[in-house]
């Protein structure tokens, strides 16, 4: 077995079966198609860096099942250095790509996550979804497999549970059970990196109580699967990527809607059917790594906004150094959603089952983080940038090379003699790309929002025990309960 | 004389020769065209505003020179009910558009401020500028017009003077005076709803000295003058101006490059030639009464995007008030920028010339705010509005009604059974538009950046009349003044 | 009529029977006794100043009933620029006394509140509460009195009325009505000033409904009368104040508990009794008055804090421009609280009674900035001054002057050896006292607390009419109401 | 070899030389003098905690050296394990004392840091410091030892290097160098927790050049060592230290000038005598630690804020849920803080000598969070609590036992019925301590000042990389480097 290179990475996505559509219009290839090769390429460069010695630990480990080398993405986390991994992992593809590659996230760690809940499961119930698992697993990794992870159902009405939704694929379901497999219909929304994957992991969205019982499923699908229909979202500046010119650079992220319908997949593709009980565990251990780790994402993308940043100080003609207070505020949010995220990790445990899980009130607390800092970054960015990159304000590259006028927008867009106007043009375009255009990745809410995370903090925040350190401290000898709750 | 209408406004546009491009194209007729309709549309409602009986004192006064009936943002600012009136506007304004609509705008502002700096420098040199003002501003309340401002140079090196730019034409400068009037040159960058507009009112970027004197201009122009070229800046999503459907909304913001080349300008309408001197004057006066009010612009925005929060959580299907508190924090940040601005104003007092100058310090003090809290109102719209609003993330207008997968599209984007799916999709849209599309306004930096805002407050806070009282308080008997700076 | 002196105020206060307490003792003139002499220095200044050539157009004015000169805080404020005057006051106030002199402002405000409220009330009930009270302004303006204000009672449980408690007490009340007065009883708590009052205006401390009558009360009486019992308050690092030496300025504040027992109060006092629909009237025009100001304070004190921060560093051997970012983040902290106040004012109008009325949501806005930023300014106040100011964290006065170790103390506290290492102390010392010693001031809950204001915000919020610009922006035909309560 | 108990601890406190003096006064015995028993009972609950079984596993382990049972505060911190329980440990100190003993913090991490640079210096210069060190190690571990520790030096002219000092005391020097040991003369500043150790650990306050060679010194000294005299600051509200009654907790906190004059320190004692060139590296490995372990600090007084909340609540009548926004902001806040430092030694490093050195950026990006979130947690611990705490606003202890009018006071200060006006008092006194008053302790300059911790992170964070990553994100071909600065 050996580790798959760029090359075989493109050929797998090219051998699939055509389901990916955007603006009405069915990509047939999404390695060249100017709306999904850009995140293609995002995923491609961890590939390369696979075999690139620099950062070869970083994206390469060895299988604990068989010994062999693989890619870090398709590994199992099982103790602190494995799953710090991940964190680096995604601060070092948010710098080179600038933006999400979510086929190597999310995948990676709800097979790590259905690992320890299928060990649960199968001690309960005595099913066989951890063997199953780890087949899927063993193939995974010699295929090297890019796979992204969905969660987030089109949800319908929020005030409503998935059953009692007018519309029954408002969420992923299962809809019949057979005996060599099940057949599932409904929406997922918003997945990260589909186009650029070789197959889907599909979780629960929620934890959920028996009436849901036909919501809680858990399986992997190749992404061409049969009755699938992947619609690419529309996202800021995207009709960009249909253009020539540097607009908008060559990197990128999407995000899919997963349309179910009747999709059977087979019994070993099948980790959870119908044991809503363990739902909720999946959606603790899950959001407990998953909001360890993408403190590691926002800190990658904020990396790359110093150095967006810098570009523009120099190419207006000044030195990056005129605003190193404002760098060094953006670095503190960096390393802060970066270190509460290892915090999270070095605070969590292993799991009976061998893979660890991060500390969820850490973890959590990082999500509140991740929700916030990086606005604050952007916007960082965009003061030391400059009016131009503000809402990333000058004339477009057909503009720029217009045969009338160019040559005057080009003078216009000149700043310091050092450098060309393309190159000041092509910094605030990437400024505007990662403020307000294409390159924004879904912090706020991916993986969950602010909100949800902080009822986790709430529930880990052991108030009385508090209340009862300060009645010490304060010598207060009565109790001093929480009143009861007034009968309305 | 009567007031203009809607119809008066956009005959006045398509009488105009076309001189403004955009990607590559000269755009014919701008009242129509998909680049510059929506902004065209943004100040016609202006008009539509100055003969509906409920906005009607905000959108129309009575002329200080004629006693007749004109429309607001062609009058003269001489208390601070007046001026309040322009806070109003653009809170109005912003309210109904949702965006900016400069040609209503900073126009307005130069012939206000001009008023004030003819007289001195009329006073100082025996020049007759102010009556040539006040000639154009007659003509100026009779015809309605609508006015865009440009201050903002192309600048070149953000470290040299514009005497010192290797291209001369970095800055607007005058490149000849001739006995009739002058001949300009040179690029004017990012000047707002110039495509909406009759005439530029053209400004000094700066405070300029001695060697910069070509530079020191102030003139007015028809917006299609012979010899300017206007090309459209390209802004985030722009392109989806282009299309059909509901992935923008109907109004809009252009915000353009002028490059000027050998533009003769009567004398007339010239108010500075080469009084450098007075150039900071104009700076300080403009930048007083526009950064007091440009807290009205954000506030007006942060209405909306209140109004598109409760939107959105109510076709999520939960109530607004679920947001309550964020809903509190938002309209705090709104009425700060409007507050502060308001209280700059009543601050300041009536310049011997008659009209209104704001206080410098506090009007600097709201620059800083309007660089930073509507970052924070942006943030908690996206909050508030789920998964859906944050980066726009769900399929495009063509793909919700593809005639194979649209249903699909639909059914998976309908939240609450109370709303549409394209009620949903029009207010998640929104709020992309408002937050990190087209519909992102340039507060940080436009009128000027908030680092130049800190130096205005710093030179505006008397830290050495500080320390007296903080010594008197402490008894300090001994004087304790700031060491002298040391020689290197 | 003639201005007073320091020396008059003085011997008014002289004059008085000795009530106030604190630790147990009576003091028997509150002018020399170390507990209240320093905010009686804090209240004579503005005598001074009244006679001060300097500050004389802040601290007088002329009385609207008689065109005599009075001192300003005994005046109606009927327009924006006599209203602007509080604002003015009091941060003068601060920037020489360096903390808060409550008995010049809460009872200045009262007089011009209920000069509102007694005419609205005289016209409905045919009272004659107005004359009443004009009765006693004439005399105040004559007398130059100082008036303290009461509003907050000690309430009792905070989950009921007044008339729910188990202490009927536990809110001011009238206990009888006599055919002469009235007789009161009850609590009000940390009343500002009180100590340095010739009287005390008594309004109520919430809006009430008609169990609560009994509490619908406003009245003003002497700081002497007879029942009354007052209490200072103890307040962080207060025993000082008994003290020789530096470790304490030699101005102050004291906040006070007023303990009422069968206090009779005759009718020409008396200017509200049981008209319990008013009670919400003397709220919202206090507030809206007493917001807007109090920006004015913590501005006025943060310019004291720049000051002393600059007097750190160079008693520390640096510039204060070395802190210069820090300074104007300060500034503009101090600033922004400032203008909202005015803002606040300017949005006001004239109530028919004559007395001006400032805008509520703008007043309630800065309330929330009064409770935040001031903590702000002082973390920065600490950060400049370094180690020896974060928790005054020096070797006592006493210890400074000791025989044995005394020089080496002072060899370890000087610093630059251009200042004495008494000065170094001082200005140390005067940072401990307004960041975390006797001179903070109450301004978080002092006037009523941010969630109060934040109400005042929601309710003045028209969230429905923002959700409808929002909805015609986004072209959204539909109706969005916000859901009906679910009932339980 | 035992663990020692409370009255060991307390008997070798009694037992030593008195040389700390308060007000002027020689303190006899520390373990009961009012100035000082609130720190001896705050180190006594270690030796309590240590034979508890709850918290036994932190505050006990095994010495490296010997396999015996020991304190954790004189431990070898070795692994990530090990230096986590240094957090874990100052959490729970935090917990049940409220604040700061800095006993058992600063000593522990300055030997295991000494440890690492022993080892170092060893290896150049052939000195066998590591020798000595192990030796004294070994005996503070067998006697239960409380080591403070002390790096601050009262530093004279910010401006100036320590051989630059008018006063050569200044900082701490070596002035003469004995066959058997070294004099040392000088002073070192806000030292925690003196009054309650055994011993103090001294090291250089900064990394120094070959000029400053007498001030490259490390040392340990028993603290009643022949030559120190021993100032202890003043502190916020200390006075009440010395009363009766519930103005103030019965923990505390204290921090010294350490007067040095001619002390002999035998060189079993000394670990470094003028090897200026490893001052730097005390210094970077300190801080990585203590910067780390910090936020635990405030995070356990913050858990405390939230108790001593939730009582405020409750005792005012209100449940603690109706804050749970704000205690979930204040949840945040204690476990970012905490977080981070968890982050910062998960990413740190085993020495080659053998104890734990974190990570130096993340350190001091907590050490800026150390500096500002405590001042919001205070702020937010106000706000819910009322006006009564904001100031400590109420009468003291005594005037509540007044027999005059005492049973107004309590009346006025009882709010709800379910808790004593005792309980009330003490909740508020709590939060009084905690905000502003003596348990104030000085996290934003104690372990150096947030902006040293910037320059750190400005050192650590390598911009030029940054600019690499975005330029090649955007595709610009040019390079961009750092302008050269221009010659003067």
């Amino acid at each position: 077995m050996a580790l798959k290179t760029r090359e075989d990475y493109l050929k797998s996505l090219k051998a699939m079966r055509p389901n990916v559509y955007k603006f009405g219009e069915l990509i047939k290839d999404v390695t060249t198609h100017p709306a999904t090769r850009r995140t293609v390429e995002s995923h491609a460069r961890a590939f390369d860096m696979s075999h690139d010695s620099e950062y070869a630990d970083i994206f390469t480990t060895v299988s604990s099942f068989t010994g062999e080398k693989i890619h870090r993405w398709t590994s199992m986390m099982t103790n602190l250095e494995e799953i710090m991994y991940n964190a680096k992992l995604k601060r070092a593809m948010y710098r080179v790509t600038g933006t999400c590659a979510g086929g190597l996230c999310v995948g990676w760690n709800a097979l790590n996550v259905m690992w320890n809940v299928t060990y649960e499961m199968d001690k309960e119930y005595g099913t066989n979804y951890q063997e199953r698992l780890k087949k899927w697993i063993l193939q995974a990794q010699e295929k090297g497999l890019v796979v992204a992870g969905a969660l987030t159902d089109a949800k319908g009405d929020r005030s409503l549970r998935p059953s009692q939704q007018s519309d029954p694929d408002s969420n992923l379901r299962i809809k019949e059970v057979r005996e060599d497999g099940i057949v599932i219909s409904g929406f997922k929304t918003m997945i990260c990196g589909v186009a650029a994957s070789n197959e889907i992991f599909l979780l629960p969205g929620s934890g959920y109580r028996e009436d849901d019982q036909d919501y809680a499923l858990a399986c992997v699908v190749p992404r061409d699967i049969e009755g699938l229909t992947i619609v690419e979202t529309r996202r800021p500046s995207d009709s960009r990527e249909y253009e020539e010119g540097f607009d908008i650079p060559e990197t990128g992220i999407t995000q899919a809607y997963l349309l179910f319908t009747d999709c059977f997949v087979p019994n070993e593709r099948v980790f959870m059917c119908k044991e809503y009980k363990y739902t909720g565990k999946i959606i603790q251990y899950f959001t407990a790594n998953y909001r360890a780790c993408i403190g590691a994402c926002v800190a990658g993308q904020g990396d790359v906004m110093i150095g967006a940043a810098a570009l523009m100080a120099r190419t207006n003609g000044l030195a990056a150094s005129t605003f190193i207070n404002k760098i060094i505020d953006m670095a503190i949010n960096n390393e802060t959603t970066y270190g509460v995220g290892i915090g999270a990790m070095a605070l969590g445990k292993q799991h009976p089952a061998g893979c660890w899980v991060s500390d969820s009130l850490m973890a959590h607390t990082n999500k509140v983080h991740v929700a916030t800092l990086p606005y604050e970054t952007k916007r960082l960015c965009q003061d030391i940038g400059g009016g131009i990159v503000e809402t990333g304000c000058f004339p477009s590259y057909k503009d720029f090379n217009d045969p009338l006028y160019g040559h005057l927008v080009q003078r216009a867009v000149k700043a310091s003699d050092k450098f060309s106007a393309e190159t000041r043009a092509r910094a605030a375009r990437l400024v505007e790309w990662l403020t307000l255009g294409a390159g924004v990745p879904g912090c706020m809410h991916g993986g969950g929002s602010p909100d949800g995370a902080k009822l986790v903090v709430r529930a880990n925040t052991p108030i009385d025990l508090y209340a009862e350190y300060a009645r010490k401290v304060a010598g207060i000898t009565e109790e001093v309960p929480e009143p009861e709750k007034k009968k309305k």
